[in-house]
């Protein structure tokens, strides 16, 4: 891919709204703009960076009769290198939203000498002329598809660089630890050691707890990015649908069935505080049997397995031995330093009396904290959902610099990097010559600037690019 | 609806792009912006219009914790009045495409003292303040939905003011012919006539012709705005679906079905030479009885009388009779001031020899004209489609500045002015006393007014600008 010439695409859908905007980007941007926009306040390559010009474009090209050759009257934004979104010369046109104009003003600007771009590509000329690292760029498709105030919030601060500026100070003490270990080898002739060891192994057990920290984060990252998944478990009968159908019926305007849900169970998402939770109803795969034995039961479990949040539904006009049997079977399976077990008391509108009641709250509480609710009547429901709200705010970074990485080609790199420090640790405390640690260094410092582009390659960009849009 | 204060929308349909862009307009429009948009150049109200500003969002209302408050990096572009599409001082806000930093910033911007505006209101705006008049505002709505290049050009003429230049013109002779007539009122008593009769009488017959042309012009414009209609008749079995497979189906990019198209026929439309076409297969209709008794022939000489060009297919393997009978039973129903017969003799892949063919074209060339083609092999079908682009552009007016009326308002207005002014002839004629001629002028003068909005009622504006789109 040519990255020096200049390029066009649209930068909103034309036809689907008041004006469509046309992007230009490129050393020959206003020269070939100028070729056939006319304004009485000149032209383009005469006019300064961040104004507007008000003018008309006409069709220069082909033998059009005159009448033909009016296209639109237009509103053209001009930025100038290196004080735009690509680092280049480039324009905005501002035109009447008809997919018509559009494609007539980007034949123009074919003909007047630009080429469409790929998608992704001005984004990707912004990484080339060092506007923003490729975690930036990445998040730049992060905050456009991010629905939700949590997930907003990590992809912007991917986007200023908060995440980048992390994986630098990481970066930075990696390089000093190999340069003090490759200073060794110059000498190695004479045996020094340079490098205080002790200082050399705290330097490293730092920088690889702050790459194993982002590495896990990787789970609630991607959770907020996509949205909390929480299971919805129970005994048949226990009112799990109706559980779903409470939490998420009540306003059908932000529910929304989730694209490419296997038939195997329901889902239906819903913000609540700015976080997006994924319900999945897991009935309805075994309502026949017994819980243990069930034949769907493996399903349930992979999807108990899958959620950050288990909600497990029984019911207290029942016996507290099936319920306890049932949560036992769940807590041998959840992994309690990423998973979060509530247990709901279901069905409260059934009068019973307070005193059975305690006893059976007594009797499963130790599993998880409870929540006295009703699906059908929605009594609990609010607790319920503060309670979820809650659980997942105590898992977020308490500054607003902290870093989630929500990016699974991130978390690839970060688990790398990770592998290569803890292996550079363990050959460090063996007392390993200095240049296999430093190897191993390198290994970590090459899989840690994957992430931000300092290391790259044409194909890794190409993949990354290539699922932004046209325009972006 | 208060047309003084602020009010903001998206331009462009948010998340189905790179970038949104949200306008504002209003007398606050860069008070209300100031309140939560930072930037190192400056403020919007100490900015020049007609530039930019880069800078943030950020959300300075609410308990939002600090890192709640960024909500994106964003251009404005500072419109200042009159120098703005609706003549207000206003701003367009361009920030990343996501559904949720739109939902943020249209809030940000109610919170700072704008309101949601209502659908066209922006257009609306214009109007009121001068900025365009109503044919032209009408016309915004018509180069948006433009899809064809005859199309765009007729929408581009009346928004440009060709078309209400016409009008005024018009109106000119009206005012003046009118005032003639009722100075004669003042001098009543005195039974003179100021005006010389014959030279009222040519000024009004040359606008009532102008009128009548305009008002006759529709049934092309409108053919134009909204495609050519063209029908495919004939008797069962000479071809009718397969010549509308190989009309459109070359190309299928540019072959649409038309929404809402009855179950009755099959449509399809397609662009050539600029002009859209939407061919109407009247086949299915009745093809198991006589063409001429079947009980579906009511539908298929409704669709020719709706038509524009009527395609008849003959085959020249039957009786030549046959076909005549056919295709006198059309001409009688068709008007050909105003509407075209091809006779498309079909089937000519079939081998015949020349002097049958010879024959059989002679007995059906009085009809109309005659184009030989096979719709199987598609010999003879780009003779076809330059002869219905021929044919069309035949009609339409030779300059450019020269003005169909596309609009079913404008027409409506016409055909009243018109009438107004046959009236009022007609009491020229008749001796008829000049206030009640003047009466007659008058009503002229109000039709033609509302056309432009010279003569306009809020429910008139309010009825065409609500169907605008919300943001134009």
């Amino acid at each position: 891919m040519d990255l020096h010439d200049t390029i066009c695409a649209p930068a909103t859908v034309p036809g689907t709204g008041a004006i469509t905007v046309i992007r230009v980007s490129g050393p020959e941007s206003f020269a070939v703009v100028d070729k056939f926009f006319r304004s009485r306040r000149g032209t383009l390559a005469g006019a300064e960076g961040y104004t507007i010009l008000y003018g008309s474009l006409v069709d220069p090209f082909g033998e059009a009769s005159l009448e033909d050759q009016f296209v639109d009257d237009v509103l053209v934004s001009v930025f100038r290198a290196p004080h735009s979104y690509t680092g280049e010369d480039g324009a905005e046109i501002s035109c009447h939203a008809s997919a018509y104009i559009a494609t007539r003003v980007l034949s123009l600007l074919c003909k007047a000498g630009a080429r469409l771009a790929e998608p992704g590509e001005f984004t990707r000329r912004a990484f080339v002329n060092g506007k923003m690292d490729l975690a930036q760029a990445e998040a730049v498709a992060d905050v456009i598809s991010s629905s939700s105030s949590a997930a907003h919030r990590i992809a912007v601060t991917q986007l200023k660089g908060g995440y980048s500026a992390e994986l630098a100070s990481i970066r930075e003490a990696l390089v000093e630890i190999t340069s003090l270990l490759e200073l060794e080898l110059d000498f190695s002739e004479e045996e020094v050691e340079f490098a205080d060891r002790s200082r050399l192994r705290s330097l490293l057990v730092s920088a690889s707890a702050k790459v194993h920290g982002l590495s896990e984060s990787f789970r609630l990252g991607n959770a907020i990015k996509n949205g909390v998944p929480v299971a919805i478990v129970g005994e048949p009968n226990t009112g799990k649908s109706t559980l779903l159908n409470a939490l998420v019926g009540e306003d059908r305007a932000i529910v929304s069935d989730i694209a490419g849900t296997t038939r195997d169970s329901i889902e239906a998402s819903m913000v609540l505080d700015g976080i997006t939770f994924r319900f999945i109803d897991t009935a309805g795969l075994r309502e026949s049997s017994d819980w243990v034995e069930s034949k769907g039961i493996e399903r349930t479990l992979k999807m108990v397995g899958a959620a950050d949040i288990v909600l497990a539904l029984v019911d207290p006009t029942r016996s507290p031995a099936e319920a306890q049997q049932m949560l036992a079977s769940l807590t041998a399976r959840l992994d309690f330093s990423s998973q979060i077990l509530l247990v709901l008391v279901n069905k409260m509108d059934l009068n019973k009396n307070v005193k059975d009641i305690n006893n059976f709250v007594s009797s499963v509480d130790s599993y998880g904290d409870v929540v006295l609710i009703s699906a059908l009547s929605g009594e609990g429901l609010d607790e319920l959902r503060s309670t979820l709200v809650r659980k997942v705010q105590q898992r977020l970074p308490g500054n607003s610099d902290a870093v989630l990485v929500t990016n699974a080609r991130h978390h690839e790199a970060l688990r790398h990097t990770a592998e290569s420090l803890d292996t550079a640790l363990r050959a460090l405390d063996a007392g390993t010559p200095s240049d296999l640690v430093a190897q191993d260094l390198r290994a970590a410092l090459h899989y840690l600037g994957t992430i931000t582009g300092a290391v790259t390659t044409d194909e890794v960009l190409g993949e990354i690019f290539s699922r932004f849009c046209v325009g972006k």
